[in-house]
C-alpha cells in the first residue's frame, strides 16, 4: 500500500489533460519569449473569462516572482506594501519583496484575512503622523484569495477592500496562487470576473491549480504597471520557451478545466474535513477550500502518518498538534477513504 | 511545405527523450523545491560528470536568473563583474545584474572572447589607479562557452582565464547556456570536467540543449557561494515543482543524451556552414558550434526566407546583411537540405 | 521673551567649542575623504577611549546612513536585521534598510529595549520551523542606546544581550546616536569602553551631541565589515571634505567635551522632569536621559505652548496627551526654570 | 615656505563669508530637516537666480548622494542612464547608480563632452534594434557642467543635448557640481537660467564653489521626481541639522558670491595655463575653466613638487606626464607667483 499525500497542492506534474497539450505542441517550433500563437490564445482566453478585453496578461513560471515583478513594478520608491502578518510575501518569500527595494507593512489579521478596517486605519494615522515622510508609505494592498489559511474573503468583503484602497488612493493586488480553490469554495459568493472588477492587479495561478508550473498576472488598469516585458525579464522571470506557459493556460481555460480542478479538490477537502469532525477532531480554522486544519492527538498524528503524509503545523495545547491536509487535482476519492479507514 | 526554422535553438518543447521521462513521473506525488529523489538523482550524475563529489550542484529555471543569482551570490558590495562588451550579461539581460546592485564593468572582446591579458591588465590597472577605492572593484570574471558569436575558447584559454584570475583573486564564472554544443564543438579540445576544474562556478544550459527550461549551476569551490536556497528564493527562482528539473537533468546525464544532442547539433551547423561557404558566401565568424553567421546578399535573404527563417543581425557593406543560423537537438538533415537547395 | 525650545536635540548649530575648532582650521588645505591629520587624530582619540587600538574607526555624515552603510556592509544576501519594533531603522527611516535589500525583523519592545530572551527566541524558533529557508534568516542584532524612548540598557542587558548574539552566531550592532545622553544617564553602569567590548559595531552620535553633523562609525571586529572607503562612497555618504569631521570629533574626545554635553543635558532633563512629577504630572516613561515623556492636560499644553516648544506624542485618555521634551548642550538652566515658572 | 596647494577644489573649508553665516547663526535653534527660515530663503534665492519661482529645490550633502537620488527618481525599473564613458557616475562613484538598481548607458565624449548626435543616435539605434526589451532601456541623459577635463557646453551645445532629448522624450539631467567655474568660464555664453531652462534636473554644487558642503537640486519640471522627502531620507542623505545648507547657499546668492569665486577661480586659472603655455609646455585640454591639464617633463614634475602639489593624472609620451591644476576661492595671486617664478 502507498503512502496517500496531502502535503501540499503542488507535488505531482500536471494535470493529464495539461501534460497532453504540451506533448502534443512539443514538436512544433515558435518563437520564444510567449510571441507565439499559443500564448496569445491562452491571453484570449482569460481576457474573455474576466470580460475585460483591455486587461493585460503576462504569464510568468512562479508565484514569488510574480508577486516581486508586480510588488516591484507597482510602487514608487518611498512606498511599502501593505499585506497581512501573516501573508506569503510577508513571510515566506525569503525577502524577496526587500531585496527589490520595498518594505512590507504589515497588518493584523484574521483567519488571514486583512479587515478593510485596519486598512483605512492604516492610511489615515500614518497620513496624521507629523513625521510620515520619514516612514515607508503605504504604495498598494497585497491580499490572497484564498489565503495562507485556506479562508476567502467575500464578495462584500472585497469589495470593502477595493474601496477602501481606492478611496484612499492604492490599488489593490490579489495573489491568486490558489484562486483555483477559492473560486470552487463552498459558499464562494464571486466570480473571476469579480475579481477582475474589485482589483487592480491579481494573478491567476497555475502550479498549484493543474500546470507544471506558471502563473498569469493580470493587469486590469494597465497605466499601473507598464514596461512588464523588460521588468520581467530583469527579474529574471522571462521563460525562453514562454508558449509552454501560453500552452498550459490556453488548456486551463479553454474548456473550463481551471473550474473543474477547483470544485473536485474542495469537494475532496471538505469530505475530509467532515470524516475528521465526525470522528471528533477540532476543526481549527472553518476553511472552505482545498487546505484544512485540524487538531489532532499526538499518538493520532503518529499513527496516521505510517500510510498519510501532511504538513506539521505546529503544538497546540496538552499533548496535541495542529495539522495541515491538502488536496488537489490529483487527490481521489480512494486517498479520503484511506484516511477515514484510519480515523473511523 | 514548413518553413525550416534556424531562429535560436530553443523553439521546440523538449528533446523527445526528456519529455517521455516528463510523462513517465507525471503522476508521481513528491515534495516540493527539489527535495526529491529526481533532483538527487541529477546532482549526482552532474558530480559523476565532472568528477567532483563534492561540487554544490543547484537547478534553476533560466539563465538570467541563475546569472543574477550566482554573480550577486559572489560579489561583494563594492564589487563588479568583469565580462565581454558584448557579453549576455551587460546587453541582454534587461539590466538584471545592475538590479541586484552591481556594475558590469565591460572589456574588449574578440568574436565574443575575452582575452586573459585583458583582464590582467584590467585589475593591475585598477589598483595602480590612486582613486580605485572610488571606483567599482572587479570583483570576478564572467565568460561564456561558447560565446554571444559560437566561439569557443580552447582548452589553453580557458586555463590561462582561470590562472589569471586566481592570481589576481578573482573567481572565474562560465554561463554554459550553450555549454553542450561547445563541448561538441570542431576541435573542441578540453571536457566538462576541465570547466569544472577550471572555473570556480559555471552552469550546465539544459533550455538550449533539450529540456523544456533548467539550468544547472555547479559550485566547485562551494565556500564562495553559500545559502544557495535562500537566495534562490529571494531571486524568484525557486522552482515549486523542483522535480521537474531533477527529472530532466537525470535524463540529459544518465545516458550521455546532453553529448548526444550536441553532437548532433554541431554535425548539422557545420554542414549548414559549409553549404553557404560553398555557395560563396562570407562566414563573418569562423565558428564551430550551433551558431553560424554569414553575410548574405540582401536579395537571397529575401528568397531564402520563403521557406527558411533565421536571424537577422544587421547591414554589412552595400547591398549586404550579417544572418545567424542556429541549429539544435530538432534540427534535422532534411533542414538542411531544403536549405541548400535554395543557395546551391 | 523668546521661545524656550524642547522639542528635539539638533536644533542648534554646533558646541561653541567645536564651531571654533572649525573656524581655526576653516583655510587649512588638506586633501579630502578623510586623509588628513584632523581625522588621523579624531580615529586616534576614540580608539583610546575605547581602549581598542585596532579598532576601525570610520566618520560619516548621518545616522540613517550610518546605519544603511553597517547593516548592508554586516548582511549577507538572505539574512535580514532583528530590531525593537519600535527602532528607528523599523519605523523612521523612509525604508532605508529595504532600499539596501534587507528586511528589518522586528522584535516585542519594553520601553523601546529588546530582551536578549526574545532574541535567542526568535532564533531558536526561526531555525525550529522547517520552511525557515523560505523565510529571512535574523543575521544581526540592531539596538540603540539611548532608545527611541531615552530609556537605557544597564551593563548586564548589554552582556545579555552580546552573550545570545554571540551564542547564536550574530554580531551586535548599537546605534549611539545619542549615547553621550545614555553613558551620562542617572544609573548608568556601563561605560564607552564597555560598549565597544560588547558590541561588534557600533556608532558614536555627533548630530545630537555637540556637532553640526557626523558619526562615528567603529568596527570593533574588523573582520565583519570590510572595504568600508568604498560601500560608504557607494551608499553616498563619503564626505568630500572629510576632515570637517576629523576636526569635530577631535574636539569631542581631546579634552572630554562629548562626556561634559552628556552630563549636561542629562542634569538639565532630570530637573526638568523632576519638576513635572512634583507638578503632579504622570512621567509616562521612567527615561534617565535626555528624552523625558509626560502626560500632560491638552489645556496645560495649550498654555505651555505660548513660551516653550516641545514635540507632540499623542493622545492619552480624556483630555491628556504625551509629550516630549528633549535638552541638549544648548539648553540652559533658565531654560527650565522657564518651564518650573509656568507650571509650578 | 610652504606647499602651494592645486590638488582639487575642495581642500579648505567654507569660503569665509559662509564660515560667518554659519557662526551668525551657530546658536539659534530652528526645526529640522529644512524646515526652517534659512533654508527657504536660500530655495527662494535660488528660484530668483534662474528666474522659476516653482521649481521644486532641495538641499542634499554631497554629489554621489545628489546623483544617486537624482537618477533614482528619474528613471524607472527598466531604465538606465546615459552618459559619457568619461563621466562622474560612470567611473567615479563607487557603483552607487547600480547600487539603486540602474545601468550607466555609457556614451562616447570629446574632452568629457557628449555629442547630441551621439545621444540621438544611442536612442534610435536601441529602438530598432528588435531585441531592445531585452536590453536596458535609456531614460535620461546624465551631463556635467563643467566636465571632468574642464571644458563646457556652449549654450549651442546645451540647447542640442536638450533638444534631442525632448525629442526623444528623455530628460536631461545637469550635474552641476563644478557650475559656478563652468558660469565664469572663458567664453560662457550662458546662464543659469538657461541652465534652468534646458535640463529638467540640474544641482547646483556648493561643496567645490565655497560651502562647508552640499548641493542644492533643482527640478524644473517637478512632475519628473516627486517625494523627494522620502527619497531623499531613504537615501540615508536628509541632513538632520538642514539649516545648514539653507544658511550656507543664502549666503552664496543673496549678494552674487556664488559669481564672485567662480570668476576668481577662473581668472587664476587661466593665469595658470597661460604661464605655463608660455613657458613652453602643452595644454592638453584648452579648458576654459579651474581645472587646467597639462603635459610637463617628469623632472619638472619632480622639482615643482617640492613647492607645489597638484594632481598626477598618467604618463604621456617618453619622459612626459599629464598632471592637473586646479584653482579654486582660496587660491591666491601669490600661489600664481610661486609657480610662475618656478617653471618662468
Amino acid at each position: 500500500m502507498y503512502m496517500r499525500r496531502f502535503d501540499c497542492d503542488y507535488m505531482a506534474g500536471a494535470h493529464p489533460k495539461v501534460m497532453e497539450a504540451l506533448l502534443r505542441t512539443n514538436m512544433e517550433l515558435t518563437p520564444g519569449y510567449g510571441n507565439d500563437a499559443y500564448t496569445a490564445e491562452a491571453k484570449h482566453l482569460i481576457r474573455e473569462a474576466i470580460a475585460m478585453p483591455d486587461a493585460e496578461v503576462f504569464f510568468l513560471v512562479g508565484g514569488t516572482q510574480t508577486n516581486a515583478v508586480a510588488i516591484d513594478g507597482i510602487l514608487r520608491h518611498h512606498e511599502g506594501v501593505l499585506a497581512a502578518e501573516s501573508g506569503h510575501i510577508a513571510v515566506h518569500e525569503s525577502g524577496a519583496i526587500e531585496a527589490s527595494g520595498h518594505k512590507v507593512l504589515t497588518l493584523p489579521h484574521v483567519d488571514g484575512k486583512v479587515r478593510a478596517e485596519d486598512v483605512g486605519r492604516y492610511i489615515d494615522d500614518f497620513y496624521a503622523d507629523e513625521t510620515y515622510q520619514h516612514m515607508v508609505a503605504p504604495g498598494m494592498l497585497y491580499i490572497s484569495q484564498s489565503t495562507e489559511f485556506g479562508t476567502i474573503y467575500s464578495l462584500a468583503e472585497l469589495r470593502a477592500l477595493s474601496d477602501v484602497c481606492h478611496s484612499h488612493n492604492i490599488p489593490l493586488y490579489l495573489d491568486g496562487a490558489r484562486m483555483g480553490y477559492a473560486l470552487a469554495a463552498e459558499g464562494a459568493d464571486f466570480t473571476l470576473s469579480d475579481i477582475a472588477r474589485l482589483a487592480d492587479v491579481f494573478y491567476i495561478g497555475g502550479t498549484k491549480v493543474g500546470t507544471l508550473f506558471g502563473e498569469a498576472l493580470v493587469v486590469t488598469n494597465p497605466a499601473l504597471l507598464r514596461n512588464l516585458f523588460p521588468l520581467v525579464k530583469q527579474h529574471g522571470a522571462l521563460l525562453a520557451k514562454g508558449r509552454l506557459l501560453g500552452v498550459q493556460f490556453a488548456e486551463l481555460f479553454r474548456d473550463g478545466l481551471y473550474y473543474e480542478i477547483g470544485a473536485h479538490a474542495v469537494r475532496l477537502a471538505v469530505r475530509l474535513r467532515e470524516i475528521l469532525r465526525a470522528a471528533g477532531y477540532d476543526i481549527v480554522i472553518e476553511s472552505p477550500t482545498n487546505q484544512q486544519f485540524v487538531r489532532l492527538p499526538n499518538d493520532v498524528i503518529d499513527t496516521l502518518r505510517q500510510s498519510i503524509s501532511f504538513d506539521y503545523w505546529g503544538p497546540r495545547g496538552k499533548d496535541c498538534s495542529v495539522v495541515r491536509f491538502v488536496t488537489s487535482w490529483y487527490t481521489t476519492d480512494e486517498d479520503i477513504d484511506v484516511l477515514a479507514a484510519q480515523v473511523g
